[in-house]
């Protein structure tokens, strides 16, 4: 494999890629030439979910698996599940995530009480996914601020960015490449600990929706160039 | 008292204003018509100190104190010191604070380890306040993402919002007056254990100041109009 086509032949695999967020970032990626499939525990939902999606793209982009398969068959697994999701999905495809890079979009809400911060027992889910996946599997956390709202207007850039935490850099750097394919500005943002300031910042912003009503509230980081 | 003159006539009081947030903060609100006291465990550091932020601001403003006496004769109450200090402060003036309002902008940093978060026992500085200060003093939590090396430029504003957390809806709307005194724009952020991400944000930006080399890097909430 050439460097140059390495974007061109890496496949993302997105673990609830059926849902909003998930679904949103499928289309950005597949638009800028990264091979995507989406993942469901339910194949069937996913592969019809998968043409929908290629009918709004107009092209054959994007495939629809089971979890496991969608796993096993990429080369970077993207994990975007509601909390409650969250540590099932991650047992089920263990076996397929091992020498692979997992991005965790996962932000441990609690429901009823989404819009005050109400911690994990492992503080961060993406800590709780290191912890679940082992040191086989390079958790990065990403993503969890984005508005799906934003997402889904293809043409559009998202006025949000995007803070990278992981204790791997090489893994960080990928992924901060995954977010500028899907529009927006990746910031190293330090260690996977550092994913309970980025995972519990998710509650706030929600709240800070109600509050001014609005609609997909994000975050800028002040003072770094582009 | 009338309501036009309420600004003019409050008394802001900063336990720790000696120091380089808390001293930004003074010398701001001092040129926007409150009256300030900064506090320090030495009375004689906190009246040398405001002699010199005088003879900065060019006029007889800033009145430096005990701690003790600081937070007595101060209408609402601002907390600035290291986190090291956060609880035997607390306990010195509780009984001082009956009544007022106490506005922390304690991060929980534990050096050497300042770039990535570590949690509180309590999770988060605010929230242990609280529990300190018991019923009788309203908490807000705010300015804990925010530069001191920006604030001590005086004639400038400074590109970063401010979280404003807490339980008491009154309170704070008076902190983001506070917040826009001291020339930044303050966002109703939710309930005061919100502050967990408010706090833990801030070693996540000492690491983007490292790792993008770069001096105070801030946040800004996007989607919210001004």
């Amino acid at each position: 494999m050439s460097d140059e086509n390495t974007q061109i032949l890496l496949t993302v695999g997105i673990l609830g890629g059926t849902g909003k967020e998930g679904a949103g970032l499928a289309m950005r990626w597949a638009l800028n030439g990264y091979r995507v499939i989406i993942g469901s525990r339910s194949e069937e939902k996913a592969t019809t979910r998968a043409t929908e999606m290629n009918e709004e793209l107009g092209g054959d982009y994007i495939t629809g698996m089971g979890n496991e398969d969608c796993a096993k068959e990429s080369n970077l697994v993207v994990l975007s599940v509601p909390y409650g999701a969250h540590k099932p999905t991650l047992e089920s495809v263990k076996e397929h995530c091992a020498g692979k890079v997992l991005v965790d979009l996962t932000v441990p809400l609690q429901p009823p009480e989404i819009m005050s911060v109400n911690l994990p027992e492992g503080n961060a889910a993406a800590l709780e996914a290191q912890d679940i996946l082992g040191d086989e599997v390079t958790v990065v956390a990403a993503f969890q601020n984005v508005s799906s709202v934003k997402l889904k207007k293809l043409d559009q850039p998202v006025d949000c960015d995007v803070l990278v935490c992981g204790d791997n850099a090489d893994a960080k750097q990928e992924v901060i490449q995954l977010v500028k394919a899907a529009g927006m500005r990746g910031i190293d943002a330090g260690a996977l600990k550092n994913a309970v300031a980025v995972e519990a910042l998710t509650p706030v912003l929600l709240y800070i929706n109600k509050a001014y009503k609005v609609k997909g509230a994000g975050i800028r980081i002040t003072g770094v160039e582009d």
